[in-house]
């Protein structure tokens, strides 16, 4: 099961100059943070031939072992990895663009289901405000109840936590990027020329990115474990 | 009629070691909290075999006799069980994860029935904000009824004391687990070698485990029958 | 047309023996409460033995003469009674419970029909908020109408006065039951060994309440006849 | 075509005594506001004898003449006429009940058309909020569009004029019973005896009651016809 | 194409002298105001006779040439026109009746629109907050988007710019009228001898009405060119 | 694939020469304006020759190449495009008009998915508060979950960023055809003369536009490639 990080916006087949070097910055921009990140399914591939309806390029990540639990630190890295395609073309082409928008979604529902569904954030506490979105639970009855069993202070602390959280994840790709901006560049010279890298290209590229330090951007590790969390 | 206290949610089978040892020092944490609140059903079972459609380990209650009635403190303590997965988590391995959702949906439900049916809140009172969830109840017409009948200033009061019973019930089970972290450590380590723990190793933990002082938790305890109550 | 006042809810058959004296007291509480105040009707049989299919025990009130008209006077004491079994929990328990949830939906419901319907609340004036609830009313059309034909600052109005005449029913409860407490403890045992109270019983209790002098709670009684009311 | 204008709701036949003294008062209350206001429909009958599925009692008011226009002033006394039972309850039975429920729908009904309709608000101006209520609006698209398009600020001006006007037309109908008890409290006891009043009864009713001076209650009369009106 | 500006409501056929009186000042309050002001179709007819089903009496526009624009001043007009008849019936009558329920219908979707569809008001912008009401674009889908998609503050926004523009034009009408009360008052007492103007009378009565300046009533010309306007 | 940049509404055929002139005026205005900026594609074709529906005049622009990225500016700078008939409006003939309304439509829409769907508001942050509007996510279960997810606090600042967007795309347009009237003016009597400005005419008019210096009006560019955006 291998999956496909990102991509950009596609409706047709033949980019032009510009569009092809933004779609190579933008997805190895992908590649680059989840490389630099702990916790993230390795980088097989990335690419800009167009793929399926929608994409103008992509990039793959295929998980060496099945997971069933995700951390607070491996989400908020794994939105990181969704921003690091528009904070590559924010760093190299100085602009936002339409592209990012899928981005943008998986991003920012990741951020809501932390906040609503995991209890993770600080000011709304340890409660689900949101079950499972199985069709199961979206029975007409049910549905009502999800949308607005809140207040509107509530709904107001989900809207900040989840800007942040969304804030932080591009501040962090932002960072992590700037740091390896030579071989950025370097690598999507290459990526233009062959259109796709595979296994061996992707092995020297990660052999030049340094690590990121998770630790800082923990917000929630316990200073000791006695204490009571954040109720 | 056994009750499964909780469960980590699973899609798949086979876990890793990491996580095989998180669902271990989890589901301990729910029992070491049932066995350490009054009011809740004895423990028969801990077992890490993942169970069901979505149960990454599991453990059982069993009720030594119905129960028509529940009081405050029992639901309470209720909660602390529920989130006792959690609370252990968070002490032994300083994270919060996805693997609580089911747990959180479970103790959230019981905060909003003790305020929305119940009458349990001081500042909303002896008023009944929700009938019971029945589906003879959830008739169309009658449905906007229940999502909409207060005010946004009363939605507020429910979430804010919807979270502070929830906040309370993880702060008593941090409490509880602090308190038991010896036994609690030594006791996952039986579990990740048996896989599961049945009488005589729930005996030999209950043994173990001091009776937290429940009335300290106690919210509404009057100080002379004669006053007035709540209202 | 014999009224049941209450019911503990109930889902099996046999109680345990706290959960049965809780019963006793419970509907007791009913009992002595509606005894004390003007214009209920008279209390026929006090029964612990389950019935139905929702109530642990039951309250049976029956009418001496048909009535068209409530006054805000009787439907106030009547909210008292309907609360008086909790009141009883609360007293001789010192708890709150899961069993006065119906109890509460019935109290709720007439302090909501005081405030929307029958314009007894000097805030919101004498204005209909709400139409009867006949089926005849509830056509998908109409529906959205009732939900919504006033402004939060309206319904904030509505939530306080509701938990205001709720509290003040509560409040009541718990004076006349204290004022009654040797009576009701006599009476309990009496309960627990019958299982039903019939007539004797029922007079013999009677004889022994003091009728609480129900003008002190009444809101609305006119200065002077002249005066223009509390619009 | 006659008009009943109010009736106390009745679900059975037979009254008690005092209930009967309730209801004779009641009536009586809407004729001579009825009579004392100008604009209004002549009383032709007054009756106490229950008819129909939901009246204790019912007074008859027939148009002289066909009309199809109505002014401000006729609407304010038209809410006095139906607020005229509830005020006499007050009045001779310091009490509200719930026989007025009918009266306060039908009250409330004519403020909000005169609010939102009528443009009969200054503070909310010369716009129409709602169309008539005919069928052939209600189609379920433009069903929403007619419950919302406007601000909580505007609803909220709505249920502040919409009480208001209510409040006024039933401290109206107090004065005006309050200068006329003697005949009332006489009436009523020819009404309690004979239980029908016919045209005789009603004209030397009429003969007594002293027309109030309906200027004093117009909020709107310009003070020169060439100031520019409420907008 | 004629055009039938307004017409009182109508349920039936007879009127009573005073509303038939009525009738003929508001009719031809509509006439005056569209006689004097500039951009509005030229009157053809006025008539007190009940026609169709709604109107107590009409006054017929005709346009001379085709239009496919409409500017803001036009509109602006065109709300004085509609609000000429109440304008009427206040300086002659000293009232605000339920007659005019159709035309603050008609001059509330007019100012609506300015303010929604034509982005005319200078606070909310040249933003289009709803589409056209074509039927085409009433899908179940889109419904709800046009129904709430924007927050209350812009909603408020929308109530404060409808009701400003309309009651401006009430005052316009209002002046204008106050300006030509001896022509008004003379030509009604033709109309209700004659029932219906036409070409002659009409003629004759245009002759007479001095045009309002429509200049000072532009909220939005620009003081040079060159200014940016109202974004 | 050409596009049609606008048209003003229209509902028959024959327009009187002041409407005419507007639109000629109108349609010169989207065209001046799109030659003035980067990123437009090139005008082929401007006509007031009443075309389809709705149309009373349009311009044809013709994309030089197929385009899957749209910038921020380049966004921007259509919506200045699309406002450019309503500013030569304003500029030409000092109103507001009707005529504009489907570019109101056009360039608010454009907007809101500016601040909705690509994250290109900085207060709202790189956050996707609404998916693609694509008929597949048109689902009845997924529609309020878009309608309503997020506070009204984030709405309300949804309404600013889009007022802000498209008033500065408004100042925008008037900004570049001020700079342009007298070319402006002599295009205008050729297009009303020859109804149709073809190949040639239009490369004249490009010949004199000046084009307008873009980047000041972009608001996001980057003062260092290192710093960390908007978040």
């Amino acid at each position: 099961m291998e999956r496909i990080v990102a991509g950009l916006e596609k409706k047709n087949r033949l980019l032009i100059p510009k569009e092809r070097r933004i779609v190579a910055y933008h997805e190895l921009g992908h590649a680059i943070v989840a490389m630099a990140l702990p916790g993230q399914d390795p980088v097989h591939k990335v690419s800009i031939i167009p793929r399926g309806i929608g994409a103008l390029g992509y990039t793959i990540q295929r998980p060496t072992e099945d997971r069933f639990l995700m951390t607070q630190d491996e989400l908020q890295n794994r939105m990181a990895v969704l921003l690091g395609g528009r904070a590559a073309e924010y760093i190299f082409f100085h602009h936002l663009s339409t592209g990012a928008a899928d981005d943008l979604v998986k991003a920012t529902d990741t951020a809501r289901s932390m906040v609503l569904r995991y209890g993770m954030d600080k000011k709304l506490g340890h409660v689900a405000y949101e079950r499972e979105r199985q069709p199961m639970f979206v029975t007409p009855g049910s549905q009502g109840w999800h949308a607005r069993e809140f207040s509107d202070e509530t709904e107001r602390l989900m809207d900040h936590a989840v800007r942040d959280l969304v804030g932080h994840a591009f501040d962090r790709a932002i960072e992590i990027l700037n740091a390896h901006r030579p071989v950025h560049e370097k690598t999507a010279q290459l990526l233009l020329q062959k259109e796709t890298l595979e296994e061996e290209d992707i092995k020297a590229l990660r052999a030049q990115i340094v690590p990121a330090d998770a630790t800082e951007a923990m917000p929630e590790k316990p200073a000791a474990a006695a204490s009571a969390g954040h109720a």
